[in-house]
């Protein structure tokens, strides 16, 4: 029998969740809820339905797995420690310092109604995290470097936007080359917010807006961009959503370690992403992570969980002997 | 308390285990087995007893995990079902081929003593392993790359000193850069075994022996040479000895897939190690598993479990608050 998944919210990830689900042979789609008016959404598979969030109780027996597709700074809080009561339940939070709150608020509920809650499942968190703990534990006595980019930062880009005379824009975080090669050759080297990511703005001013103005308060402004160095470019709306509507993004986690009597042998674990659409791989993460889900809940497990805690495997439709044999 | 560490077999691998064990806090050395005179054994820690491996049965109740550091071809395939009779073990067992029969015979013996027993721990198979499962799970729809060095082949090296006429040698595999580039690139391009490899070895000829025969017999052999370019050197064994004897190794994983209603988006996963020692990184590893074999243990798990099997967490002194805190 497949997995049944729910969708609760359809925006980029929701609908990602949609694709990764069908390409997924042990899973299917149950329902997509949402908070506006169903007959106003319009969902790319045929014969599922669209609920809205009212009714989402009379589904607790029909839903293996809920993925929450909802925000982090509001949704996510209030809506994985409350659907976890009702459902085995999966979300992407990624406000990495309100992490042991939401995992705290989770649990509880998660324990009250006997279900299984993962949280923070992505890429960073999720991937990155699973490398920096595999590679502090393998190399105890080691420094840890994490690069973003190229890609565009949601926070960044929307606090370009809140400033007077501008009309639109995106920001790209994008990792330096010189940074990357340095911890690359294993110099261990110690870099400031400066040395690591470069910001590159693509602006659009309202009409009769002062670039100059526009750009000082881009460069100066504090704890977003005044650590940084900057490049501001100002573009027409029609070059924006032309050139950057994109969705890609990236990273790299690295964890340089010496080993040896006389700590003389130095290591170097690098693990890197580049990813056309963002939000498709998040989901593509998501998926893998329900999977195992359902797994700790078949199994009997309660409570909240991160992919700390899910044994590798736990994530393949294949057996374990299969993999034993394929991939080991 | 801290968990009680064993080692049967003082070459590089045992050598490796005991600084491993030293500087990791939770750890200590317990005793070493060796099949040789114990007196004749020289280790580094003061005050821990060498014994002889016809006494090991003794230490039952001393030792929370042993760690097997024999061979794969002979050692391994003996010692690891029968030492998990008796204790907790980890091996670095890595003939992938024979995997699923070393698992098979080490399960049932482990199953019998009621202990744990972790086969097949260290880089490949091991993290490269982790690495193709993550992968593979999240990307169902792509493409494994794996790529070796560059690094000493010791199976290589081996089958180069058969060839008559050759006093010694070292045989480095070394990853194609435009291979590894093209991978890169997400072109998903077919690569022949040639493609992907170069083969260099550095030759030490006995007196009056044929350079040119021994070369042309080399780059012909049959399985280790003939899909390979390969370059040969003919140097002094004074220039081998001083050269050619680091364990410096390492790797590549990839794997490259895409997603999208119309598999429009493509994501590019790249895993990398470049060690400078190879027997220390592996013992690192096993290290990090012996860890999580003595709370599989106490958890009253028993069998064969290998990578797949351990949740991250496990591997790591920290509790699960704390890497939620600092690594998620």
């Amino acid at each position: 029998m497949k997995t049944r998944i729910g969708i609760l919210g359809y925006g980029n990830l929701g609908r990602g969740i949609e694709i990764a689900v069908e390409a997924a042979g042990d899973m299917e789609l149950a329902a997509v809820f949402t908070r506006r008016d169903p007959a106003g959404v319009k969902i790319l598979t045929e014969g599922v339905p669209v609920v809205n969030v009212g009714e989402i109780e009379q589904w607790k027996d029909k839903i293996d797995v809920l993925v929450l597709c909802g925000g982090s700074a509001t949704d996510l809080p209030v809506q994985t420690p409350k659907y976890a009561e009702m459902f085995n339940v999966i979300d992407s939070f990624d406000t990495h310092a309100r992490i042991p709150e939401h995992f705290a608020d989770t649990d509880a509920a998660a324990k009250k109604g006997g279900k299984v809650a993962m949280i923070s499942v992505g890429w960073d968190p999720g991937l990155f995290s699973l490398n920096r703990v595999y590679a502090n534990a393998i190399l105890p006595d080691g420094k840890d470097y994490t690069f973003w980019g190229k890609g565009v930062s949601q926070g960044h880009s929307d606090a370009v936007r809140r400033i007077d005379g501008v009309k639109n824009a995106k920001q790209y975080t994008i990792p330096i080359d010189k940074a990357l090669d340095a911890v690359r050759s294993g110099e261990n080297p110690e870099l400031s917010t400066r040395d690591k990511h470069l910001r590159e703005c693509f602006v659009v001013l309202e009409e009769g807006a002062d670039a100059a103005k526009v750009e000082k308060e881009i460069k100066e402004m504090p704890n977003y961009f005044a650590d940084y160095d900057t490049v501001v470019h100002f573009i027409s709306e029609e070059e924006l959503l032309r050139d950057h509507a994109g969705m890609a993004h990236g990273g790299f986690v690295f964890r340089t370690g010496c080993t040896g009597v006389n700590k003389e042998h130095k290591h170097i674990i690098e693990y890197s992403l580049k990813l056309d659409s963002n939000p498709e791989f998040t989901t593509s993460v998501l998926i893998a992570y329900a999977r195992a889900v359902k797994r700790m809940a078949d199994e009997g497990q309660t409570g909240a969980r991160t992919v700390l805690d899910v044994p590798p495997a736990y994530l393949c439709q294949q057996s374990g002997e299969e993999l034993r044999k394929h991939f080991l």
